[in-house]
């Protein structure tokens, strides 16, 4: 047997999540291993907004990717030593398949980048942007959320593409940051009043792609700001993530068919296949990375709240 | 000379349009023809929702389609007697060039069917429902305004497809005709109460294909009882056409990436190519057909307020 700790969760979340939402479960692990498990220990945990949406029940680990360190191992792809990036929640330690295991880590990358840029976010900004957006060189794209872990890689992809980059978000300290990476617009949507008239004034030939990370009033009003042909593809609908009540906005079918644009909503699962092209070209592209790194397993939920509460820049992970 | 008449708009249209938004224009027409004109006498002419909201200014002839006997021609494709479909608004006789026809009328059957299943609501339900939503058979379908001229061909063909279809309306009326023509069921929804609740007892395994004429909070509910996978074509958005506010509804980007779903406005005229398939398929597919006719171009108006009030079934229809 070997001891680990989970964080699960005490309750269903009722609104914003709050740290008496969670607790920590000791537990032992069997170490005798099935073809194809391996145990391992975490190096890092990340923390991701869709953690707060997700259907996982009371009593069970926290959903959520983690780089592991293999200490024992019945699956020749993943020997002991190796580091991997898996999907096994927030745990200290974890027996898994190999069918929870993305990829093995390779070359001189920090484990974190593997959590973000190399990890699930940039598998999201990658075909989330390219694969539905299909941007052109010289096109308009947005992105809101355009600070956070998936936001920052679109934009910077984008940029690489030959776009003109509008970036949204909700400080000057996120601003700063977005044009450091190469955004060409960024406007805070706290402070910039009429989102329209922003957005007629900084895109004024019209927007062709939007990588909508938010939902609500702000996405139905850069929907109306797009030009014909444009495509949408939402990956996340944060503004509705902490809300007990439906959140209204604008109906967008009218500018749906005036502007014949296409939305998309995707879940990076059904990529999975293509990963293997995607961190080739995400490595090749020497994306900018910034994280928000937290020292601790005890301080997962901390920076989990933190996250979704919009306190952070970059790429939110834990380091065991 | 000829003399003709049109109907134009006296002004912009505030909320739902009055009989004294519109007023008859005398005119003389030049016979003189340029290589592939035509001149035509208006047999009959269509009325359809997108007449509302496409930016029609005033003093220009209203926009729609007609049916016109050919009565001078210099374009051979279209000879003098002949009966072409053509996009040249309200009028009593016209002067376009072939690039405003549509097609020429073949075989025994009668012009008002060319305005409905073998015109624009017909090329408009086949390729919406066909191209953008791909129902499979045994798949669930489900249209809104489908007692309306593009819906209850939408419900004919997606049956004809093999799949089950579902169909919404506001009226008894209504329910009764789609059901004749093969809606497996029909709900009221200004009377059915819950949308979601009424769905999901009619919908158990979800819904896969949506076809949006209407838009608002009936689309935002239908939208999360989709399926996994789902496709949504939006080809009108009625519930906002007469308000001068936005329409709110629940944000639909939540249910769009949980389910994956697929949405997209289009333009029947972008497939204009691709018109002679899709009539050779409608005519082989004896389709039924339900019309509202109105007699007399002076009640051209009145047909059409009639028809965005709700107060027909079928294609609305002026017989000059």
């Amino acid at each position: 047997m070997v001891h680990s700790q989970y964080w699960t969760k005490t309750r269903e979340f009722d609104g914003k999540p709050k740290l008496n939402d969670f607790e920590i479960i000791e537990e032992e692990i069997d170490e005798t291993l099935n073809d194809g498990e391996i145990i391992g220990e975490a190096i890092c945990i990340s923390v991701d907004p869709f953690i707060r949406v997700y259907p996982i029940p009371p009593g069970v680990p926290v959903l959520g990717f983690q780089i592991l360190r293999v200490t024992k191992s019945a699956n020749s792809k993943y020997p002991v030593g190796c580091k991997v990036l898996a999907n096994c929640g927030w745990r200290t330690t974890c027996k898994v398949t190999g069918d929870n295991v993305w990829y093995k880590l390779e070359g001189d990358i920090s484990e974190t980048v593997w959590l973000g840029a190399l990890g699930m976010p940039g598998m999201t900004a990658h075909y989330g942007l390219l694969d539905i957006c299909s941007p052109k060189p010289g096109e308009t794209v947005i992105v809101n959320s355009c600070a956070g872990a998936v936001g920052n890689l679109v934009g910077q992809i984008a940029k690489i593409k030959g776009c003109r980059v509008i970036g949204c978000c909700g400080s000057d300290e996120k601003i700063e940051f977005s044009k450091s990476i190469g955004f060409d617009e960024v406007f805070n949507y706290k402070t910039c009043g009429s989102y329209t008239d922003i957005l007629k004034k900084i895109a004024p030939n019209g927007i062709d792609c939007f990588f909508d990370n938010v939902g609500g009033q702000l996405s139905s009003d850069i929907i109306s700001c797009m030009n014909v042909g444009g495509r949408i593809a939402v990956c996340g609908a944060i503004t509705s993530y902490n809300s007990t009540e439906p959140v209204m906005a604008s109906m967008v079918q009218m500018n749906m068919i005036a502007k014949q644009l296409s939305m998309k909503g995707f879940s990076i699962a059904s990529y999975a296949h293509k990963f293997p092209d995607a961190l080739k070209d995400m490595i090749q592209k020497k994306i900018k990375v910034r994280e928000a790194l937290t020292t601790g397993f005890e301080n997962t939920p901390s920076s989990f709240i933190n996250m979704l509460d919009g306190g952070i820049i970059g790429k939110a992970v834990v380091v065991v």
